[in-house]
């Protein structure tokens, strides 16, 4: 099964917005097995909507759509799905009354604007999906052997549709293979270490098929099977899910599909134990990635940004003369990281310094990173390494190497070690 | 002129990662004047690339094709457009001596990896653009009157040369024309506000044109002026941008498309003040996207991440009673400024509490913020509102309503009162 994705509005032309939801419904349909060759964007304009459509049609077996099914005048969607089929729009009662109970439940005055009596027209012969959470309903209709889906652009409204409705359909005409997808993520180690101990698996193996992806600080290994059965796909994946794992040892934070800060706040759950952090060159990154986190206050109980040395100082303590040797360095960490476990009363403190760049900072070279940890025993360890990169990157890469000295901590597996030269 | 991008990359259609590069081109392509009328993405497969060139081609004066130009056997790129234009590819020693000096300085050992050589291939009459950052050089051509040009899918390698070499050539052939834009960004008013302000402009405007974008807390609106001159593009610009300026008044926090943060941190080094803040709900996204921009640390010196009720007692000294009397309340928010502005030692402290939700938070309903502000002369205020949607959504409101009563504090405009029920 082929599909394609047609993305509509003009905001996507003129850069306003990425193209966001044909990565996410792409992933969706490579989990679901169906095979993704083309993507699309037009703007608000009738023709080139139709030329599109004609254009996706002739070529896949299955057209997702998505925006252009709201309310306004310039969402003209459901007017191109139309023409394409040669299909008139009929109006339907029902969806004028789920439209008005939607902007009696929602709206103030309980009152439901004229422009959205649009969206209860559908092209004659083809079904709608009913919205959940927007008002725009979904359509669904065949054209000369062709699925076509129209979705709403919003994010949350597509995806209600795209996960609810639309895989499970297509999933189930797909031949009624069921397909088992597994997501292995590793910290601490490159892509090209992973695939190197991986490279025999990688070739021979065709079902499940092994994937990776690397991003900043981390690297994803999906292993994905096909079966007839949900248990046949599971014991296709399974060992070979176990053998990676066996492979890759104590790299593999999450069998889960967990970010990084999420399994450092399950394992914090799990011992019962409270985090702290002390941030300079990350700012606030590490709090925030795990106050992301609903019910992240369980075990987070704060971070101290201390950006001047100054602030070191005053805030956690961090003794003057460390502070006049420099703040990039394995001394200020500790001492920041016994500071914010002492000043916060918590269990484990993770510290980050360092020179994010461009400039050097404190003596310290462009991407020169120093994490520490400090546990209520008196536990205390460092590392320090080099990051290349822009500051951005810098900066992600104390944070992934902060987050997985606490998850490594934690899991009682060993830290990695100061890789800078003496 | 009409322009097409053709996105090449599996990874694309995997839905691994988003088409960025799409977005960040048609938005500079549209500030020269250039509509955009199509996006494409196709895999690394010869033929749908051909395919998908020849169909670009023959509805678009430009084709910018981005991604494949890279040194690996599935980096086609330069096959197809050699194979779309019907000419061979051909070796430039130019070009390898070029690759050589760059693995010369970059890799350890000095060696180039012997797949590089793919990338000193250029098709017959081709140009080729010299890459700064990577290796792959950039590709410029014409079949049959179609400007085509391919660049890398690295984002940094990809806006080197849309930027630095394409766009400049786009634009000198459109005719000459000099385009000036410039960008107010406002915060503290809704997009519907900024356009009801703006609407006889907008309708009236044809030479600069108005547009607006809005995103999370912030509406940037665009004026954007066309002639054969820069000085006269910025004759017919200026009086409007002034026009907008005054009907927005405060509103406007940026004329030279600062972003909030950039804004504040220019404030306090002009006012040569200092900020600290106090975050709770935002865990240290404020922080964040302040040391973000290099050299925050002339005016930033920290932010206490206080999450539970005891970090906020602990670290900033806020009383019992205030804790027991609850944490999202105006009294919480104004004892952490005090007590950030005292451990910090700031002229100029922010705090920020509030329930990001899905569940209340110590009584108050998803969604309530209370920003506050103290500064070192004991001048004191507190603002209290509530934010729609999800946690994500709440917690960048009240970064950008905390920012931006830090920011009128410094410009001596008023301040914003709660509007939340007694």
């Amino acid at each position: 099964m082929r599909a394609e994705i047609v993305a509509v509005g003009t905001e996507l032309l003129l850069g306003q917005i990425a193209d966001t939801n044909a990565r996410w419904m792409s992933e969706r349909l490579a989990d679901a097995g169906i095979d993704v060759t083309n993507h699309q964007a037009v703007g608000d304009n009738l023709d080139r909507i139709v030329e599109a459509l004609r254009l996706a049609a002739g070529r896949a077996d299955v057209v997702l759509v998505s925006g252009g099914l709201g309310p306004t005048e310039d969402d003209i969607t459901r007017d191109a799905i139309a023409a394409f089929a040669g299909q008139p729009l009929v109006f339907h009662e029902e969806l004028e009354t789920m439209l008005r109970e939607k902007f009696r439940r929602w709206s103030t005055t309980g009152a439901m604007p004229k422009s959205n009596l649009r969206q209860a027209y559908v092209p004659q012969g083809a079904r709608w999906i009913v919205p959940d959470r927007g008002t725009a309903p979904g359509l669904a209709l065949r054209v000369d052997g062709t699925r076509m889906y129209a979705v709403p652009g919003v994010p949350d409204e597509m995806q209600e549709m795209i996960g609810g409705t639309i895989v499970p359909e297509l999933r189930a005409l797909a031949g009624g293979d069921v397909i088992v997808s597994r997501v292995l993520r590793c910290a601490g180690m490159g892509e090209s270490a992973v695939a190197e101990r991986l490279a025999d698996l990688f070739a021979s193996s065709i079902n499940p098929t092994i994937a990776y992806l690397a991003s900043m600080g981390e690297v994803k290994v999906r292993i994905t099977a096909k079966a007839s059965s949900r248990g046949d796909a599971e014991a296709r994946a399974d060992p070979v899910v176990a053998e990676v794992r066996a492979r890759l040892g104590d790299v593999v934070f999450s069998a889960d599909d967990e970010t990084l800060e999420q399994a450092v706040l399950r394992l914090l759950n799990v011992r019962s134990r409270t985090l702290a952090c002390a941030e300079s060159l990350t700012g606030g990154g590490v709090g925030s990635r795990l106050t992301a986190v609903p019910g992240a206050s369980a075990s987070f109980v704060g971070s101290a940004v201390v950006y001047t040395a100054e602030a070191k100082g005053r805030v956690l303590g961090v003794p003057a003369d460390v502070l006049a040797a420099g703040t990039v360095t394995e001394a200020c960490a500790l001492a920041m990281a016994t500071g914010a476990r002492d000043v916060y009363g918590a269990d484990v403190a993770l510290a980050l310094t360092g020179a994010a760049g461009p400039e050097p900072h404190d003596g310290a070279a462009p991407g020169t990173i120093w994490v520490a940890l400090a546990d209520a025993t008196g536990f205390t360890h460092a590392r320090g390494f080099v990051s290349r990169g822009k500051r951005d990157r810098v900066r992600r890469w104390a944070e992934q190497a902060g987050l997985d000295l606490v998850r490594r901590h934690l899991e009682g597996v060993p830290l990695p070690r100061t890789s800078l030269p003496e």
